[in-house]
């Protein structure tokens, strides 16, 4: 990641992937954030308030995008995809103003979070209405299998939440463990997006399967990426700060790598202290990057999002090829390149 | 509500009128709570601990008796209603999970709260599975229309939670701003209850609308009780302190009506110090007590209360008569009179 211009490089690509896919759906994504906005609103205008400061941020819209190519893979030309995927953001929605408040959260996108600027009651409050909200949209759809693929995934992030919470600060998480959490709280979202995408559209049982294959893997890639980068990335990029992770005490992939990969009880005593105790001092970030330097811990850990990747890229092979399915490949493989 | 031996006789008769309608449906309630614990378990075992300590610390099981006896006065014989009122019931769970949090309570039928126990985060994200939970349980009864009226019930409630946050502490609240906040964090989800009882059931659209006025009327009505009952009824009796709501500067009906009566500046002066700004000594729940005396607010809340009650028991008596409808006439008549 040392390479200036080979950064900017690969920074272009992925952004280009996420415009080229945004372009091909354009007038549907207009369509889900129109949608998005009339289901935000309610009588009690501290809602629509709190709301719109989350949804407005300037978030990638990246799941409904995923929603809205599959449907559209399979030249569905109906309405129930715009329905579909604004549900789908709107669960993401609720799920960050929720994770805002468990994990103390004070910026996200660069911008205060709500938690900050209205109080952690309001959060909560105002994510159980967009998750309501979200499920109010999917009975639209009139897709009991819809709502079925949804509820599912809603239990298995809140799931994952509960399980990050339990594994976070501990040291002795594995990498197995951390998988577990990576499915379920980020994995489970893109692959229901992207198999309820199919559904809605009358896709195939192996079709349906093959997107979620997709989904799940491009998931999983994409958060293993997201955890490298609060190691390598640089705060304008990420709207956040470099280090959050490791200031929090998150048990995240490189984390878990650089223990395995400590040479001595004084390295282990270090990743002790200031994840699991989370007793850090100025100098403690940059020696954990200094040590994951030393131990190549953030190629690694690109390279293990780079074979969920591939596996993301062969379910993809197995369908219809559009112009949409070549716009989710690329997407793949310039996540795994990304530094944003 | 000053005779000892009037109010013990009141208090019998609720618990009977209770007691009524839980025998006419055991069956059903049995069923109700193995689907509630099956639905409750996950190979996160903090979920399950979290949830039980909740779902199993002697609530009433209030709101899934009414699912049941609205199917049952149909005739109705299938088994989507139990699915129903274990979805109706895991709602309720839930945004108490949240609502503890939101209130910072301490105390919730006589027993520490989860988020004294366990913690906030564990709370928001136990509750978050719950309700994920609760729509899955929907989508079996393969009713769209049941999960339109469960989903906008549960952006209602939220909704009324949001507006209880902001009218909280106004003294300058009115009786319709209380009402709004009562009918949809509490009889929201009374009326969806017994409404999607009766769709599950095949009721017609009169029938349908009949059984939503019944929990809508039963709703408000319970919950002007709860309020008059945190100024009135005894620490034994409600498993929570008498004065709660005071000490949390909650606008509720007793406090609207005493600020309206008040008779001079100091008076409305000791509202305003007491409510909008929590500013409290010793000496002010008895003071508070002595003005809602003076100025007989319990029996005007009461009195209120009342009036919601013959509305719903209006509505019944619009409906087929069965055992059920019997016993939830029992039900609402003797709520009003209930002191726990």
């Amino acid at each position: 990641m040392g390479n200036p211009a080979k950064t900017l490089e690969r920074q272009r690509s992925f952004k280009n992937a996420v415009l080229e896919l945004r372009a091909l759906t354009a007038d549907d994504l207009e369509a889900v954030n129109g949608t998005i906005l009339d289901h935000m609103q309610s009588s009690v205008k501290m809602i629509p308030e709190v709301a719109g400061h989350l949804i407005n941020a300037g978030g990638k819209r990246l799941r409904p995008v995923l929603t809205i190519a599959a449907a559209r893979s399979f030249g569905y030309d109906g309405r129930q995809h715009i329905n579909l995927a604004a549900a789908v953001e709107l669960i993401h929605g609720a799920t960050l103003l929720h994770d805002d408040v468990v994990d103390e959260s004070a910026l996200r996108r660069g911008l205060e979070t709500a938690n900050i600027i209205w109080g952690n009651k309001e959060s909560v409050l105002v994510g159980d209405f967009l998750f309501s909200r979200s499920f109010e949209l999917m009975v639209k759809t009139g897709s009991l299998k819809v709502l079925d693929i949804l509820s599912a995934a809603s239990c298995t992030i809140a799931e994952g939440e509960v399980l990050q919470l339990a594994t976070q600060k501990n040291t002795a998480a594995t990498f197995e463990m951390y998988l577990d959490v990576v499915k379920a709280k980020t994995a489970a979202l893109f692959a229901a997006a992207t198999q309820a995408g199919a559904v809605i559209a009358g896709a195939s049982e192996t079709e349906e399967k093959a997107f979620y294959e997709y989904g799940l893997n491009f998931g999983i890639a994409y958060q293993l990426v997201d955890d490298a980068l609060d190691y390598a990335g640089s705060q304008t990029d990420l709207g956040k700060s470099v280090g959050d992770d490791f200031r929090e005490g998150k048990m995240t992939l490189p984390v878990v790598h650089a223990i395995s990969a400590a040479r001595n009880d004084e390295e282990r005593a270090f990743w002790q202290r200031t994840i699991a105790d989370v007793d850090q001092k100025d100098s403690d970030l940059p020696r954990a990057l200094d040590l994951m330097q030393r131990d190549n811990i953030i190629p690694r850990t690109l390279d293990c999002a780079r074979e969920f990747a591939d596996a993301a890229l062969a379910s993809l092979r197995t369908l219809p090829r559009s112009n949409y399915t070549s716009a989710l490949a690329d997407l793949v493989d310039l996540s795994v390149a990304r530094n944003s």
